[in-house]
C-alpha cells in the first residue's frame, strides 16, 4: 500500500464525472511518476469524520506520509516540491510556478466558477459574464506569446490552468484560439489521459456496486 | 532603497481603500519584518507596460532581489518563505499553513468575491448567496473550535483569512459570532494596523497631487 492517498467520493452521478478534483492529483502523481492509492469517503452522507479531513465537506484530500492537506491547489504545490517535473527548483521558476497556480485559482477559477454555477442553476442573468470575458481575454493575450505558462516548460501550472480552462460551458463560450490549442495540447499529456481514464473507470466501478 | 517593492496603483478612489490588495503584501512584510518600498503604476492608464507585469492589469505585483511574482496569495506564499513569522519551518505546520492559504483563495474568495460583485454591480437576485452562507457556515464551525487556522499559532493563512473576511458586506451578512472574534483580533495585530494606516495615507497623498 502507498504511504501517499488520495481522498474522492464513492460515487457521483454522470455529469461531474471526468470534472471531480481528485483528477488534478492523480494527474499530477501520474506526471511526477509519484506512487499513489486512491481511497473514498461517502458522497451521500458527508459525516463528522470527512468534515475533520476537509471542513468544507469536499474532496480531495491528500495524506502523504504524515502529512494531510485539503485543498486540490494545496495539494498540487505539496506535490509540486517533491518533483522536479512539476515546478522547477531555481528560485525564479519557482515563484513563476507559484503565481500561475495561484493565478489559475484566484485570477481565473474565482470568476469561471461562479459563473458557471450561475449558469447550470439557471440564473435569469449572469452577472459574470462581462467579468469572465475579460479574464478569459488576458489570458489569451499571454497563451497567444508562449507554449508554457512558467518557466518555458510544463509545469504544475498548466496541468492546473488547462483543468480549470477544459469545463465545456467554458470552452463553448467565447473564441480564443490560443486557449483552446493550449488545453487541447495540455491535456493530450499521457499522464491526464491516464488519470482521467482512471476516475471514470473508479465511478463505473461504483456503479455496479449501488446497482 | 530596499530590493523588495510592492507595486500597488498610484490613485485610487475612496471606495475601496483600506481594501487594495497590496494591503496583505504590506501586513506580512510588517509582521516579519522584512524591509520593503511601495512603487506605483497608473490606475487610470494601465499602459503594456503594466500589463507586462500583471498580466490581469491588476495590482499588487511583488519585486523581490531579482524575483517578481504577481497575485497576493503567491507574494504571501513566496514570503511565508522567507520568515517563520509567517509559517513555521515543519513539514506539518507548512502544509498546514498552505492548505488554509490556498482555502481562503479557493474555498471563501472564490465564493465571497464573485458574491460581493453581484452585490455591487445590484444584481436583482444573488444566485450566489447560499453558496456562500454554506461556505461561512463551514468556516465558522472550524473558528469556533480554535484560534488560528493552522499550526496552534498565527501564520499568514490568518493574515489571509481575515482580510478576506473583514470585507463589510461579508461582516454584515449573516451572524457568525466564532468568525467576527476572529477577525477583530487578527485585524487587531500592530503590523496589519500599520499597513492598514500605510495604505490610506498613500492614497491620501495621491488625492493632493491630482487636486
Amino acid at each position: 500500500m502507498s504511504n501517499r492517498i488520495i481522498w474522492t467520493y464513492d460515487w457521483v452521478p454522470e455529469g461531474p464525472r471526468g470534472f471531480v478534483r481528485d483528477l488534478r492529483l492523480r494527474w499530477a502523481c501520474e506526471e511526477a511518476g509519484l506512487d499513489y492509492a486512491v481511497q473514498t469517503v461517502p458522497s451521500d452522507d458527508r459525516g463528522s469524520d470527512h468534515f475533520a479531513h476537509q471542513p468544507f465537506g469536499q474532496i480531495p484530500f491528500l495524506s502523504d506520509d504524515g502529512i494531510e492537506l485539503f485543498e486540490s491547489g494545496a495539494g498540487l504545490l505539496h506535490l509540486a516540491r517533491k518533483s522536479e517535473t512539476l515546478m522547477p527548483r531555481d528560485p525564479v521558476g519557482q515563484a513563476q510556478t507559484l503565481q500561475w497556480t495561484i493565478a489559475a485559482l484566484n485570477s481565473i477559477e474565482m470568476v469561471s466558477v461562479p459563473w458557471w454555477f450561475l449558469e447550470i442553476t439557471g440564473a435569469k442573468e449572469n452577472g459574470l459574464t462581462g467579468w469572465l470575458e475579460g479574464r478569459l481575454a488576458h489570458l489569451e493575450a499571454v497563451l497567444k506569446e508562449r507554449e508554457w505558462l512558467a518557466a518555458d516548460r510544463f509545469t504544475v501550472a498548466d496541468l492546473l490552468m488547462a483543468d480549470v480552462l477544459r469545463v465545456e460551458k467554458l470552452r463553448a463560450f467565447g473564441d480564443r484560439p490560443s486557449t483552446e490549442s493550449y488545453v487541447a495540447r495540455i491535456t493530450d499529456r499521457l499522464a491526464f489521459k491516464k488519470a482521467y481514464a482512471d476516475q471514470m473507470a473508479h465511478f463505473a466501478n461504483a456503479d455496479k456496486t449501488r446497482a
